[in-house]
This record gives C-alpha cells, sequence and structure tokens, in this order.
C-alpha cells in the first residue's frame, strides 16, 4: 500500500496551540534552500536577529533561534546558564512551571520550587520571599501557562532580581505577541519562545534572547571544541554539559565569527524570519491588542453561551480562555463532535484541569472575528445536541457586543 | 527600512551539503498545520515510523525523528545511550569523528579515540584490536565524512560489537540513502541522520532508529516527569541527563502512549516524510545506484579537467569528492567566481584540507546529470580564466564518457 503525499485535512486549530500557521510563513518556508554560509543565508540570519530584537524587546545583541521546538530554547538557556549545584528557584503555577523544575532538574541544579493552585498566580511579594528564602542563581518562570490559562505578572520582578543579584528567565512560549511583555522594561536576562502560539507559524523554531550578564555567564563556561583546541586554551570548571545547546558556540556562529556549529534550518529559520516580520509590520502594540479584542470577545461569546470560565480572569491571557465542561456534556465527545463536523479543533486539558476544562484559543493567524464567531456558532450546535439548553445566538451575540457592534 | 519577504537567490548547490531540497519537499512542508494529536498528525507521524525504517533497512520499531538538525540526532543518542563514566570508542578520520567525540565528552563519557590521516579509512582488524583494547561500552563511528568524502566500511563491524557485546552505533547524515547501508544486516543498534544531503531535504529533523537493545538501555535510564512521578516510581541510577533529547520520553510520545513530550515540529515532519516517501517510491537500492552514477561521472569530469582527486578512491562516498585545488587558482576566489557568475556552490574544507581541497556534491536532488555536466562546463570556464590550461570540453567529455555515450 502505497503512502500518499501529505494532504491534510482541513482544520481549524482553535485550542491552546499549535494553532494555523499564517500561509505566508507557509509560503516563506517553501522556499528554495542557499549554502549555509552563502551571503543571502547569513543576511537572512542577520535580519532574524533584528527582527527578533522587535519582538522581544530588547537590544540584546544575543537574540537568534535555536533550531528545535520551544522546550529546545528552555534546555538551551537552562544548560548554558546554569551550573550542577546551583540554586535555581521555580514558580510553578501550571503544567510548565513543571516541566522547568524538570529541564533544571536533568541540570543538576539545586531546584527549589513554589508552588500555587492552578488557576492562580503569585504576588510579587510571594516571589520576593521565595527569592530571599532561596537565594537563587537563577529565577526561572513561565510567563503565559496555557495549562491555566493564566499570565504571571512580570513587570515588577526584574528590578527584585537586580537587588537581589539573580538572573531571570523566563518563558514565553504561549504568552509572546499576543500579551504585553518586555525584555529589556522588565529586566530579564534570558527570555526563549515559540513560533507555534502567538506567532502564527509551526512548531520548531525556539526564538531566545540574552542579556550581557547572560552572555558573560554562558561565555565563562565556553568550550573550545576538541580537535581545534590548543595547548593552553582555558578549560572551564563547570562546561555546558552540552553541545547542541550550548549557547556560547551558538552565538560563535550567529555573530561575526561565523564558527560553524550545527547547519543552520534553513526552511524553519525563513519560517520564524517571515513570523516576526508580519509581527513587526503589524506592530507588537497592535498584535497584542488584536489578541486582547478577539480573546475578549471569545470569553464573552462563551459566557454568553451559558459556560463558567476558569481562572483569575483578571490575569487570563489574552490568547487562551478555559471553560468547565458543563455537565452532562462528555469532554472528549464534545471536542470530538467540534473536530469531526465542524473541523474546529478545541483544547482538553492537563492534570488537575482534565476532563474538567476545554481551553480555547484565539492566537497568531487565528486571532480573528470570523474565527471567533464561527467557534461561537458550532460550540452553540454542538452544546444543544449534546443536551444543554441554550438561548439561541446568546454566544455570538455577547462576542458581537463585546465587538461594539 | 522594511525587511522585505523571503526571496532566495538561485543557487544550485553543488557542495557537499546541505543541497538544492527536492521541490516536492518543500512543497510538503508548505501543507496547512494540523492539531498535535489529530488523527491525522498521529497518522502521518507513523507513516513516517514505517517509511524511515525502509529508508534504515530496519525492522526496529523504535524508529522516529527528533526534532533538530542531525546533530540534535547524535546528541539524542548519546546521551540516551551513554552513562557518565563509560568507555567509548570513538574512531576518527574526519571532522564528524571530533564532533562524535566532543559529544560523547559531553555526556562525561570516559571516550577513547584512534585517529586516522584524513583521506583513509580504518581497516575492520585496526577497529577490533581497539575495542579488545577499550573494551568500550559503545562504539561511535561516522559513516560517510563529507570532511574527507570518505565512506568507513561498516559491515563486518555488527558482528564485532556483538560478539565483545559493544553497542553499535554509526552517524550516517552524510551517507545514508546514497550509499549502501543497512542498520539490521550490518548490525548497528542506533543511527542518526538528516535530511539535507541524500534525503533532499532541509536540515533541522534527524531521523533515527534504535535497536531493541539500545531501547532496553534507554528505557533503564527513564525517569518519570517531575509533577506526575508518583511515590514508589523507580528513579534510575543514572537518569538521562536532557529533557529534550531523552529519548525514553520520546519513545513514548511517539508510540502507543502518546505521552505528551514536545510538541512535534510538524512543517519538519511533513518534509521528513516526505524525503522519505520520495526515496521509497524510487527504492533504495535504485538511489544508491542514482549516486553511484552521477558520484562517478563527476569524479570522472574532474579528473578529465586536470584536477587531482583527493583520499583513497576506493573508499570514497558516491555523493561527493574531493578535488585538490590547482596551482595558481585562489581557492576562495573560484568558489567566489562559481557562485557569482554561474550561481553554483561548491563546497570548501576545513582543519588539514582547508584552502587545499574543494569538495564537490551530487546528491539527493542534485544527483542528475543536467548538474553535472553544467557544473563541470562552470569549472572549466573559471579555471580557463583563472589561469589553467585545460583543453576544451575534456571535463564535460569525460563525464559524457563515464555515462556511456
Amino acid at each position: 500500500m502505497p503512502i500518499e503525499p501529505i494532504n491534510p485535512p482541513a482544520r481549524l486549530l482553535m485550542g491552546p496551540g499549535p494553532i494555523n500557521a499564517d500561509p505566508r510563513v507557509l509560503r516563506a518556508m517553501s522556499a528554495q534552500l542557499v549554502g549555509q554560509y552563502d551571503p543571502a543565508m547569513t543576511g537572512y540570519m542577520n535580519e532574524t536577529m533584528e527582527l527578533y530584537r522587535g519582538v522581544f524587546a530588547t537590544a540584546n545583541e544575543a537574540t537568534l533561534v535555536v533550531d528545535g521546538t520551544s522546550r529546545a530554547g528552555i534546555e538551551a538557556a537552562f544548560v548554558s546558564l546554569i551550573r550542577p549545584g546551583d540554586v535555581v528557584l521555580i514558580p510553578i503555577f501550571g503544567r510548565f512551571g513543571h516541566l522547568l523544575r524538570e529541564i533544571a532538574e536533568r541540570c543538576q541544579a539545586d531546584v527549589r520550587v513554589i508552588e500555587r493552585e492552578w488557576g492562580t498566580v503569585f504576588t510579587t511579594a510571594e516571589i520576593e520571599a521565595a527569592i530571599i528564602e532561596h537565594k537563587p542563581v537563577l529565577l526561572g518562570v513561565v510567563h503565559g501557562d496555557t495549562s491555566t490559562t493564566l499570565a504571571q505578572p512580570l513587570d515588577e520582578i526584574g528590578l527584585i532580581c537586580e537587588k537581589h543579584g539573580v538572573l531571570f528567565y523566563s518563558d514565553v512560549t504561549a504568552s509572546l505577541a499576543g500579551n504585553t511583555f518586555e525584555t529589556d522594561g522588565w529586566g530579564l536576562d534570558a527570555v526563549t519562545s515559540g513560533l507555534q502560539k502567538c506567532l502564527a507559524g509551526p512548531s520548531g523554531s525556539a526564538p531566545i534572547t540574552l542579556s550581557p550578564r547572560a552572555v558573560e555567564v554562558v561565555n565563562s563556561r565556553k568550550s573550545i571544541e576538541a580537535g581545534i583546541r590548543s595547548v593552553g586554551d582555558a578549560v572551564s570548571e563547570h562546561p555546558i554539559r552540552s553541545n547542541y545547546f550550548d549557547l556560547s558556540q551558538i552565538l560563535d556562529y550567529w555573530g561575526p565569527k561565523r564558527l560553524n556549529h550545527h547547519t543552520e534550518a534553513t526552511s524553519m529559520l525563513y519560517g520564524a524570519r517571515e513570523c516576526a516580520r508580519i509581527l513587526i509590520e503589524e506592530g507588537i502594540p497592535q498584535s497584542v491588542e488584536r489578541h486582547r479584542l478577539h480573546g475578549t470577545a471569545m470569553a464573552a461569546g462563551l459566557s454568553g453561551l451559558g459556560l463558567e470560565l476558569f481562572g483569575d480572569q483578571s490575569v487570563r491571557m489574552n490568547n487562551v480562555v478555559g471553560v468547565f465542561v458543563p455537565s452532562g456534556i462528555d469532554p472528549d465527545g464534545g471536542r470530538s463532535t467540534m473536530l469531526t463536523d465542524y473541523g474546529i479543533e478545541i483544547g482538553t486539558s492537563f492534570g488537575p484541569l482534565a476532563g474538567k476544562v476545554w481551553r480555547i484559543g484565539t492566537m497568531g493567524y487565528n486571532a480573528r472575528r470570523d474565527t471567533v464567531l464561527t467557534t461561537l456558532a458550532a460550540l452553540e450546535q454542538m452544546l444543544r445536541r449534546g443536551g444543554m439548553t441554550i438561548t439561541a445566538g446568546s454566544g455570538v451575540g455577547a462576542a458581537l457586543d463585546s465587538y461594539g457592534n
């Protein structure tokens, strides 16, 4: 039985990500390849660095993409910044906080965590108290955790980290470009992301930015590659325990030295560049406002359908909302009907929310009025046929009201 | 100054890779995304596993792609298989042997190397003697090393490894599908590759296959992710020191358990699947023969131009050939002329061959008669204008003779 060419079914991806890629990103990725050191290629790499400085709101020279999914970016930052035994503080308010802890443990950090019930975030005072108690080398916080739909306020944490001499890292995979975020303005030292949420691209490339202070830490652990090492070359006491994620070597590949490391994933680079190019053309504040507009309309529409929203709405991300599955509706059956009958994917949940909460995204290319209204219209039909009593048009109506029509 | 959409210059990539992607691969990658657990997506993942079993010539269930470039595949294999302190033997006959050593060192292996002058390979007896001397847990050998253009014969090594209880790993990034290779027939336990050579795709996805014995080693080191770990869960004494490259977790994501790990890089998966689909449609022996045909014609043509070939031609890879830069010709100037005047990229060299040898590839989509003849025609012009005396048509003529015209 021969295997046929790729021909995916039409899907409107309204879950917590990945979402549909902007067609312009896919077109960029279909461009033919050039050589690794072709002036066109190194030019694209330089432009990608410049574009992501805009997306991250930073002047950091060390701004580039790691060739892997968003967790590759996290691991590159952690394995390059954390020395075995370093105290690392991870505030956990959802699944991706657990992932940060897990990756920090693999780096043999002395990991300390503080935890919050899912659906809430930390106060700045709670984070400061933990910093004072644990005296970490690095604070690692998820900005927006899609597992709970909430965003941890980070704008006051940078000053606290500076005061206590702590490196400040955040994973902004889920939040970047859909929610206000400022690398330099908020005092971050290392930030990593992915393309598959508000950046409107496919998973597989992880934008990252490092402050000069973070670069100093990374470069203090630099290894000269075996085989080109000379007698007398300094050998770090705490070498970076990964070659692929060694940011000191990756920086030398992206920087003016252009030292060979991996072979840059050209198509993913084309995609990452186009994601950022489109965003910068729109404007980051404009993109955040677009996500706020459509996310608010979706939340209003879901409430209009009589569904209860999950979590502290005052700190909800603009781009994803959780709703409790109404009683009498089968959580997986409902999602399956949405996919099969309407071609619309909505998200399930993990951990304590599994089987209780659906997560519905409005992000990137899918943060649009037509996607919000279509999803609400389909949800109304699915819920009614599932046995729920709903006033006809109440979801779409509430969304239209939210839009101000 | 606004940054324009991707619009790369037309290039014929006749270096040691990356090469031009097959347009069918780029078309596959431009397909719209589907959700991570959409039946279409998990179906594509299963088909990709099946296709790569064909490409690797193996029945290994554990056959999948790692989301990263080819060195991500190497690191995933090493960090998952090698425990700190394990003796690892690396025979080095070119640059990528040094890379294997470097990555094994990062995994804190006790690395033993044997080295061969660039342009030669090891005898089977030399490798067996080193195995007997060092008693390694794992033997890691590059199959085809593009830095020297040579392929290490591996067909007798598997039996030796089995006899001595050694895990047998090979990096086949440069050789797979262009040269005869058999995972099961030659007794390999772990093999990793990339798309950017004879597979005719972009860098960014690393096909990998593991024997049942390798899977056993990997699974004996499995960690249950923090946060979903239960009291009483076994904790390995030698946990895998990477989350992103933890093959035990990656296997659970690709296997029937479908445990969430990274978000699969959908577009790269589409590309990797199409690379293998095209190859299986052609037939692996047919693909190897195509590379032999055009590689032989290229080598004949280069000799016809009066150039001296580099290295032991009896073990040269089919898909890349090295030639000494003739005296009087500027190595970088010559390459630059080829790129600027003819749009053809040929390769430079590393280490002891830097500035002395050009490397010319005929691989993947570019293993064709028209690319061979065009490259030889352009080389003749470039060399003549650089001052070399060449009989007009001698390169193209020798290639045509090789083709049997």
